[in-house]
């Protein structure tokens, strides 16, 4: 953990330093928390006014800010990248992991260990499986059959990966997450009892991914259920059988994707989302929160509401619903009015 | 894996040939992703289009198929099914359980194993358990102090059982699922201060149930939870305490279901719906996605929404919203004409 | 397990009896399955009717209960309450646990384990943990480095708990529930390529607090995510980054909360509630089921919907939804009605 002063610490960030530059920093904290001694950072407007009144030594801003602030300012380009160097500058030491097989894990005599691997106490690596170099399964994970992991992947606890599943390189699997579980099909007999159809297929993971804790990820009836490159998903997510999940698309927490959908590349779908089967969601979109998508989306698309449609369109319709309460009283008005002048009309010829 | 022609595999679908039999099948595929070789199939019209183009050597139809294919055409009375059997016939060998116990688990003296019981690395049976015939703890599972498990189950790992539940015969429980941890339940003080309520009953699963990845099955405050026959249950479901699903019920993925409801036989729950407690959903009836049931709903119902009403009368009502914004604008019309008329009214009497 | 007779019953539990006192009591059951020689309880009028028919031997109800009985009535003031401590005397002895470190738990040989501590089968404890007195790790806990439990804490099998996170007394943390897990940040280039931001923060868990089952909590960005004494959180929820949970507040199944918000002391989150992030939930709020919460939430508010707003509005507007199909077919009478008064007024002027 270092220890340096304001203007030591805006040098390294190729920032430049307003106010006290003398103070020690020796940690990073929200600009709420701060303390002496400690620098935070503002890039979202939401917190503004905290910069009046900040016990920080130091604020990380961005370089046209002008707004008053308590303690000395550094200015950046980019205060959130330059505060997550400033986080890791101060961060404690990351757990060390020691190459080797614990005495405790179980791992198949025909299973192939690169360079370097770690693997920790009761880890279960099946027969035919393969880790690349460096990979780190911490503890308590399961490898199944023929299995195979890239170089520099880091496996937390309770992760399982299902038989003959691929992994790529530089991937992260948070605790209790599942690569592999079958999907779920069955064909339905007249009396409405099912029968569970064979998934056979795997999945592929590829590189730079991130799942986060307790996700799940179904095999593919057959073929594959694909997570690309550089995607990020969140805690809870439920991905179907035979879903393709484009490179560097986003899928934050609980989210739920059905079966044979495809999410084209830098997707987001914000929280708690679902999304139909057998559909198309396009490059770029980006759906809110809670909506559920019925129907295929184009590309680059903002989505809303269950069923999701157009955001912009959804927010009006959503202003209309507001105020119906005014339209059912202007109807009532209208009603009554028109009564009144039909009563005080001539009768028809 | 088999290798066969066309008209092999035609025949061993008791499905009729059309065009090229001769080709070797090797494997099954998707309709957009097959090669030569490969066998797909079409029971979603969603993708008859791809029958004309598809690089299949054969596609599985049914009987009355009548659009043009780039393939040979297998007819059979149920596609789905066909393709099913199909896809086993070619899938790679599935993983050989190995019955025994390994010296790695930790099972109690007093514990009961059936005949050719497999007992996984690092499974733990706590004392008083007992397991069927033939079952199979593939590895990491935890099964808990007299929990009763029947023949020819398979637990995937990371599955938790907690005590005195008792699960029927073959049941698949898939990575990470947990049965029978406490209901939520609390009494609350005139401070807000909650005091657990101790859940003392059990979870009891039928036979042939099937649970995803990750579920969460809690135990009875006192009696039981009850999974019945047939039921399947996807990936990250919650099933509150003292719920009863009838059997051959469906809750897809995401699903959650309050405390003491009451799932009727054959009932359908599409994803992430959310049921009240104290409810009870008739048998047969289906609830689209996302939907949340506050009240009880008739048997064979089809609900959707939040609240849930009849799904034809959602339909409805969402199609007048979305034409909001007209009535908005035949208001404001009528306000101005109604008004206009009046000016022009002759005075009252 | 007590026998006892009705009158014993209504003595311990300080009520009052009515009816016929004499037979035994043997347990506890809903009033719909009970059978004679159990004890029944009705808090929910929505049972009222079952205590006409029911096969207990005694219900208890409130003082105040004027409907018919088949059984004999025990009055008390809190029934709930009342008959959570008579289901405790005919509970099943729970699970004993005996004090020790079993020898195929990996314990680091730093670790600080209290008095009459409980390591079950493969648990692993990394370097620099403490547990408190008479803490229990049942079987396959995963406790990371320099990570603090206090005492008389219950953690089921599977729960992982990442390095230095921190754990108060009389914590429950029910199977598969992940404790520190990274926060989901990322800084993103100009490409759409996200760089993971180092979640350098922890988890602190108060007092007395209960998490149930594959819940994730992640670890902060930097600073910590609090959970707070008394805090209840059920199944498969997800507690995003930086998130403050208050004192005594609720959080039913499948409630997203996400990174940075607040959720005020004694708050209810009712099942598959989402609030997005930088949100404040002010003290004593309630949220209805499956609610979207888009803005801070005043203190005591009840809000519903997607977005939600005050409970109230979200029922007035959704009655005047359902009668969306009465407003058009008024409207458009009204159109047809003004027409018809235009087409008979003399011309204008």
């Amino acid at each position: 953990m270092a220890t340096l002063t304001v203007a030591d610490l805006a040098a390294r960030l190729g920032g430049v330093c307003e106010g006290d530059a003398t103070p020690i920093i020796r940690g990073v904290a929200g600009i709420r928390d701060a303390q002496p001694g400690e620098v935070a950072f503002v890039a979202n407007l939401r917190y503004a006014a905290d910069v009046a009144t900040t016990r920080a030594s130091a604020v990380i801003v961005a370089t046209a800010w002008d707004r008053p602030s308590q303690a000395a300012l550094i200015r950046v380009e980019n205060p959130d990248a330059a505060f997550a160097q400033a986080a890791l500058m101060f961060a404690p030491p990351p757990v060390e992991r020691i190459p080797g097989v614990h005495p405790t894990a179980v791992v198949a005599p025909d299973a192939v260990l690169g360079a370097d691997v770690t693997i920790g106490p009761q880890v279960v690596v099946e027969p035919g499986a393969r880790i690349g170099d460096r990979s780190v399964l911490t503890a308590q994970v399961y490898v199944g059959h023929d299995v195979s992991i890239g170089a520099d992947c880091l496996l937390y606890p309770h992760v399982s990966i299902r038989e003959r599943c691929r992994v790529g390189d530089r991937v992260i699997l948070h605790n209790g997450t599942v690569i592999g579980s079958d999907g779920f099909g069955y064909t339905v007999d007249d009396k409405g009892v099912r029968t569970k159809i064979p998934q056979i297929g795997i999945v592929v993971i590829g590189d730079d991914a991130e799942l986060g804790a307790n996700v799940t990820v179904d095999r593919a009836r057959f073929g594959k259920t694909v997570i690309g490159n550089g995607v990020k998903v969140d805690n809870l997510v439920q991905i179907a059988h035979n879903v393709v999940i484009g490179d560097h698309a986003v899928l934050v927490a609980q989210v739920g994707v059905a079966g044979s959908s495809t999410i084209g590349p830098h997707v987001v779908l914000a929280g708690q989302v679902g999304v139909s089967g057998h559909l198309e969601i396009g490059a770029g979109a980006i759906v809110g929160a809670q909506s559920g998508i019925s129907k295929s989306v184009a590309p680059g698309a903002m989505m809303f509401g269950t069923p999701a449609i157009p955001m912009d369109r959804a927010k009006r319709i959503h202003a209309y619903m507001m105020r119906l309460p005014d339209m059912k009283d202007q109807l009532a008005d209208l009603l009554r009015r028109v009564a009144e002048i039909e009563t005080r009309m001539p009768p028809k010829a």
